[in-house]
């Protein structure tokens, strides 16, 4: 078996250096002798981490997907653009395809799985979803039995980093993003990470593998971490939460919805307890009940653990043909956003006077609305009450007209903060 | 497809329930029409979980194994007598057998597993372990990349849900077991689950899938929860730990170590915080870093989860060939039981005089066993001091000999009690 690699970075250079070190498992596993012959990468001349012996290096890309001498093809440049076109040279030239490319999976997924199935190939993605969590196979295949009714997951390292450093070490966003791009955990420009765009393009792949339906990025509703305060962390805390960047997919009454966002949890779930850069996803199937895949979900030999999974999917004929096989995607009609069912967490800044809370309450009674909990803290310097308020579960559009009016008085005196609250049960 | 079940109690109930609730997400899957045709149960006119329209019913299961209509039988009945001669028989027929059967499996898997290979058929028994989580599979497959260096799990529910309610609610074992059993958590024999028995069979097919070696149930070393106290539980939480019953297999330098014992784990680990009667198995590959899979470890459907995801499996021709495609079992060589190495827990009710402390930490460093924490509580109405100590790691044997001459003063008033701490970092 032959192996062409696109691009030898992190990811490319790590699974070089699985294949090299973990040679005899694998053998044993696949019966195969398995040989990355070819490699395209920007530079022959740079540094890499993983050895290039035996390796032949191009800069020319299209080399390695029109090379019949060329089994599989492993996606690992990133990008839209040109590992698309790649893509689909080497689908066309009727080779199997693995990639770690959740941006293009997640934008492109729907042709690319269609091509390949014109084609009669395989478009494995498993490193493109949680790193080295075998997510993907264990909804395909660990989970067969089961109608997925739920999948919640933390699928973002940086912002977990962040999130947990806020909590642990009382630190603001700004500081810790600071560090985490010191650290490398976050780019330059934290953009995809912080607002939650990286974290969309997985949660489109998982609902789609969830649910059996087509991939729908551009339904997923997306807020980012970077409005979250110390204040927030405190009051979760004291609520008995955790804020975590979830990426939730729901199928509710026959419909779907998508959305990653900031969420308070309850502090003894699992999922609160997931940690630093690690990934965890938690999955509800309507036979097995609540299930959660906990790992690193970057890093290179751990993304790489789960590319060369595909690999061998695909060499011992193991793959399970559900995206491929699919007859058509399934159209799940997609939730109306102002129907979406939730508890909130609401923050507020108000004029200390007496009946307040009372107006702010009576406002909530009218909107059928319930307040779970409330807490007020100690009146600050202004003269301003410092609350927050976990409601009942309400629609988004009741929760959204309810707080507009609140907003409206003038005993308010900054924006309202809205935060989702998920029990996980 | 044609399937025969052994066995329709909760299990079996549950696959019959499952794959009527799911057959339209089943049949999605698989493109084949699956089918209960017979089930043998041990009395016709009970009354039962499931709907046996469509089914016919036997109380002579050898009907089932012989039946040429048949395509694959679930053993569901347990037991290592009958079941095992029906399954074999089954697979002498060139059936495949999916089983949750985990003594069968662990005990008489070596020959089972080679007789299927013989007659080019699968066994599968992804339910034996954990329940509902497809642990078997994730090992198999989604971490195939990967030599596995270490599992650890919470693979018995019972011995997790008593050990849960001791350390939550500050109760004692009898008291709790007895609540286990009115729960129907335990059995009225017990000995299964508490003693260790259950979780040694799980832990002995985990090991054989993670490290590719023939299945060595009889080279487990079994230690159960039934010694533990009130006072362990209290002085555990003290120093940080939760204790858990944990199987553990690992692989150092070349050998193995398969062990289920009670087992410290400091408190902020995600398998510390599995509580109740849920299941957990974490698994750290030399890729991938630590991964954790966890579910409900019984139930009628949580198992029946597991069951169908191997039919499927199967059907599909997705079935991960290791087992059933090894060329010969590997021969790894097992740990000699006194080089283990291990940090441990030793509590010690020891008269209060001058210098106790100092005799005990002396014989200690003789053996060069290091002190990392010491705890001691207020001396009892009997002028006996209270201490719990955790050592470095040490070699099982040496800490056994430096027991035995602290035991052997005496100024110890009761039997050293020893417990294995592990970090699992």
């Amino acid at each position: 078996m032959n192996i062409g690699i696109l691009g030898l970075g992190t990811v490319g250079g790590g699974v070089v250096n699985v294949l090299a070190k973990n040679q005899t498992e694998i053998k044993r596993r696949t019966n195969t002798q398995i040989q990355v012959t070819h490699a395209a990468v920007r530079d022959i001349n740079q540094s890499r981490i993983c050895s290039t012996a035996g390796i032949q290096l191009t800069q020319d890309p299209s080399e390695i997907v029109n090379n019949n001498s060329i089994d599989i093809v492993l996606e690992l440049m990133g990008g839209t653009g040109l590992a698309k076109e790649l893509v689909e040279t080497a689908i066309k030239n009727g080779k199997h395809v693995i990639t770690a490319n959740k941006a293009l999976i997640a934008t492109h997924g729907n042709e690319l799985l269609a091509l390949a199935k014109a084609n009669n190939t395989h478009l494995l993605f498993e490193a493109a979803v949680a790193g080295g969590i075998p997510i993907l196979k264990s909804l395909e295949q660990g989970l067969s039995a089961n109608q997925i009714e739920m999948v919640a997951g933390i699928i973002n390292g940086t912002g977990n980093f962040i999130l947990t450093e806020m909590r642990d070490k009382g630190r603001d966003f700004d500081s810790v993003l600071k560090e985490a791009q010191e650290l490398g955990y976050a780019e330059a420009d934290p953009t995809f990470d912080v607002e939650g765009i990286d974290a969309a393009h997985k949660l489109a792949i998982l609902a789609a593998i969830a649910f059996g339906c087509e991939l729908q990025f551009n339904k997923v509703s997306t807020e980012g971490i970077s409005e979250i305060s110390g204040e927030d962390v405190a009051f979760a805390t004291e609520l008995g939460y955790s804020i975590k960047h979830l990426g939730i997919a729901k199928k509710v009454k026959g419909e779907i919805q998508m959305r990653v966002h900031p969420t308070l949890i309850p502090k003894t779930r699992l999922l609160a307890n997931v940690d630093g850069v690690m990934n965890a996803v938690l999955v509800k199937g309507n036979a097995v009940g609540p299930t959660l895949y906990y790992g690193a979900g970057a890093g290179d030999e751990a993304t790489a653990s789960a590319v060369i999974a595909d690999l061998i999917d695909v060499i011992k004929g193991t793959v399970s043909n559900d995206v491929l096989g699919w007859k058509s995607f399934e159209a799940i009609p997609y939730q109306n956003h102002n129907d979406i069912e939730s508890i909130f967490y609401l923050r507020l800044l108000a004029t200390d006077k007496p009946g307040v809370l009372a107006d702010i309450t009576a406002i909530f009674a009218n909107h059928n609305i319930s307040v779970e909990a409330v807490v007020q803290k100690q009146i600050d310097e202004q003269d301003n009450a410092h609350i927050a308020i976990i409601t009942n579960q309400v629609k988004t559009g009741d929760i959204q007209v309810a707080v507009t009016e609140i907003q409206s008085h003038d005993f308010i005196q900054e924006e309202i903060k809205i935060i989702h609250v998920e029990t996980l049960d």
